[in-house]
């Protein structure tokens, strides 16, 4: 009979791409997974661990959207740390992180990534502030560049209210709560290092958890992650104008006459007053003709977490909490589901939940003659907005809506070409403005049952007419030939490039 | 002012890794997302649209434990539809799975990697039924195995009791429930196609998802997955065996004397009877010193959920159930926690549970003076035992304790050397028989409180010369020169190799 190390020596000899083991003493062992060893003293030291290095690439989820503390406090530390030519990947950034805009004047961001882009961070772009035009993505879009490698996440960042030691997190516990960390997922499973900004550090195992110990590398406590009173505000905010409620309600109305209005429907609404402002119009209808909805998708509002509550809405599937309310929700409906930005809406993924939509309502900045949306830039070509789940929702819902004034000011919305296109017009089933409805010609079916049901359609031109009638037909917008922006579709691909505004 | 293709053409002219976006009709766009696009008619059907080839890796869990049915159900489909050189990689074998000799012999299987082997499979392979010898994994290696490409799991066929359309599902909902499914939610992750196989379609979005839907493939539905009533049996039966008592008592002994019995200690009780049973001798203790677990893990039994729902054991993690009631439980304690094997033991994960342990208690069929130990082949050098989550939870825990009983029947358990090494030495701190305790000669601290506590301690030679009185000094088992098994650490290193038996 042999000895062990003959039989371990015999084999590894014969098999070179295995090696024999080497014992390793208990003690030396049990410091390399000693309990504490994710924890930092400060964020500074988590940076230094964290093996962050110049040209790298940085990652923050946008959960808190416009209180989110996060971003801001990284990267002011990131830039005091001398470390230069970042790329900084966030699911999105809005008017709060206009600080951004000294980082990249010094040098410290080189390139972005992001949903979106708001207040004077977009202003300075669109004015020509980067080198490097800005990577637009969709929601589902963002994980796809993810897991396609466009896009390596060195390190993410990522705010959470508590956490325990080893960084089993979720964003309904403690007190700044931000709900689903749908974005957060993606991030914390792909990223090479995650580090965990905390506000509280509570008892392992901390449960559930959305993000597990088994994707966190580090952990630092800090005093604030987010403020969620603020998460609900600006796009999510539910509107009281009364033109928003009009187009809502005629919205309502077209989901009634579609033949997708039954027992077992599934819905969306995006950010933005109208489209928020639809649910609160369908609960009558639900209610008297004892339509039960199987699950309402996104972007989750209180209206929706109310519509849950009452029975109307068997089930809430989660990416983004979009007001406190919902963000609390999550810890107290067993049927409030979190899910990932893969699981929501990656058209790679093996099975999203958009996939899964019967009726999307959106918003738009414009819409033109061929459906395409911009969501994007203004009417004076600055960037003033985000993709969102715009395409990954419009393309995979068996109706998408547009919601949309017909005109806002002296400003046409309906237009005969888009200044830039978010989503393609082969997406877009219907628009729904205060001036009428409109359906794309390739739905006869809706055009069909619309009609049957009595409602009034116009072509999309016919709108466009009119609301060129009430505002003359828009000026051309100068723009220099520098890009600012790439507009990527949810598959990767350019859907349009946005260009620096001449002044 | 550029139209839209100008705009995003000369970007894309520009940034040769991007391509432009090209219009997909969305009636097109809908069919390739049809919501029953996973559900497959027959098994045939999903191991056709599977993909699957001659040589290709097949991977099953092993939740069911000795009432799993869908590895033979898949492999005499398999077998009968003509594939041959296949690898199979299941988290576990068992005497359930006998039917694989005749694919081995048919050459429809090549390779086996798995936990352990039992019964006539173990048999016939100890005596040579395999050209390649068997990869035995523990738990926590097979996921570094799975992580570091050496294992790649081309379909992973996933037993569970209920599923929703588009693959959400977990082991707690339905009729045949297993639990926990910590071993699938990694084939889960990393097989290239996962194909479910459900016992029944329950409505979408089902939840909790313990194997999420953008993790499945295909769906089919079959009569039976499995029998939990069976789960429960062999290795993890609770023991009525006195002597078997006895040594549990005692291990509870060393754990009151250890200086790890205090208020938030965390432990887990490995599968055999002895192991499983120190439980019982805990509770007392417990209540009369105040003295609540944070946690226990495993490997959770019926045991372990009494003393959670009575409160003396606050959190459950469980990456397998070990009968029908912890299974059940996992549906009913908001406590009992789902963790994956990557997250329960995997040396390379970024932390798994196992580096919390305070206290682990394991089996053994051997152990050696130099306290290593043997789970895997009997005193006939016959494979008759699985590594489980043995040498992961000894290298891990802060006290890792051996019960076995000094012989059994005629064979010493004491030995001096191991036939086979599965769990080196250097991870075990004390051994408990029936005839006397011993501590790990560097485990210096271990030994001072034990003794402090007035406990009596032997030296392991003292102890295997104990068994040697009883039993004279074993004879040398003949072994051919032909490997049939070859034992991975869970670092994938080669700790041992187990030969062919001689006739």
């Amino acid at each position: 009979m042999k000895t062990r190390d003959q039989r371990t020596a015999h084999f590894a000899k014969n098999n070179s791409n295995l090696t024999a083991y080497i014992p390793v003493p208990k003690a030396e062992s049990l410091q390399k997974t000693r309990k504490d060893r994710k924890l930092c003293n400060s964020l500074e030291e988590a940076i230094l661990r964290s093996g962050l290095k110049d040209g790298m690439t940085v990652s923050f989820h946008h959960a808190f959207r416009n209180g989110d503390m996060v971003v801001n406090l990284v990267m002011n530390k990131i830039a005091e740390m001398g470390y230069k030519n970042l790329v900084l990947a966030s699911s999105s950034l809005i008017d709060a992180h206009f600080p951004l805009v000294e980082h990249i004047k010094n040098g410290v961001v080189r390139k972005i990534y992001s949903s979106g882009l708001r207040g004077q961070l977009a202003e300075e772009i669109s004015r020509g502030l980067m080198d490097e035009p800005v990577n637009i993505h969709s929601h589902g879009g963002r994980v796809h560049l993810v897991k396609s490698g466009e896009l390596n996440i060195d390190v993410a960042f990522l705010g959470v209210p508590a956490c325990d030691e080893f960084g089993n997190a979720n964003g309904y516990s403690g007190k700044s709560k931000c709900g689903s960390l749908g974005y957060a997922k993606v991030d914390a499973e792909f990223a090479d290092k995650v580090v965990l900004l905390t506000e509280e550090l509570v008892a392992y195992p901390h449960h559930p958890a959305s993000i597990p110990q088994d994707q966190v590398d580090l952990i630092v406590k800090v005093d604030e992650v987010g403020d969620p009173k603020k998460i609900g505000g600006g796009a999510t905010r539910m509107t009281t104008n009364p033109r928003e409620l009009l187009i809502a309600r005629k919205a309502a109305d077209v989901i009634f006459a579609s033949g997708y209005f039954k027992d077992g429907f599934s819905l969306q609404t995006g950010s933005g007053g109208a489209a928020l402002a639809v649910t609160r119009f369908l609960e009558d209808k639900m209610r008297k003709k004892q339509i039960c909805a199987d699950f309402a998708l996104g972007g989750i509002t209180s209206s929706m977490v109310a519509l849950h509550e009452a029975g109307l809405i068997k089930k809430l599937i989660d990416v983004q909490s979009f007001d406190k309310d919902a963000a609390e929700s999550l810890a107290r409906n067993p049927n409030h589901i979190e899910v990932s930005a893969n699981q929501y809406a990656n058209y790679s993924s093996k099975g999203a939940s958009v996939e899964r939509l019967d009726v999307v309502i959106l918003s738009a900045l414009e819409i033109d003659r061929h459906f395409n949306v911009n969501v994007l830039t203004g009417s004076d070509g600055v960037i003033r907005g985000a993709s969102g789940g715009h395409c990954d929702t419009a393309a995979s819902a068996q109706v998408s809506i547009i919601v949309a004034p017909l005109v806002r000011g002296r400003i046409p919305t309906v237009v005969e070409e888009v200044i830039t296109c978010v989503t393609p017009g082969e997406n877009i089933d219907v628009l729904v403005t205060d001036h009428g409805v409109a359906v794309n010609p390739t739905r006869l079916d809706l055009i069909e049952s619309l009609t049957n049901a009595g409602m009034e359609l116009f072509t999309i031109e016919q709108l466009m007419e009119k609301a060129y009638r009430l505002t003359g037909k828009p000026k051309d917008i100068q723009f220099t030939d520098k890009p600012v922006a790439v507009v990527r579709y949810r598959d990767g691909s350019v859907i349009d490039t946005v260009y620096q505004i001449a002044e």
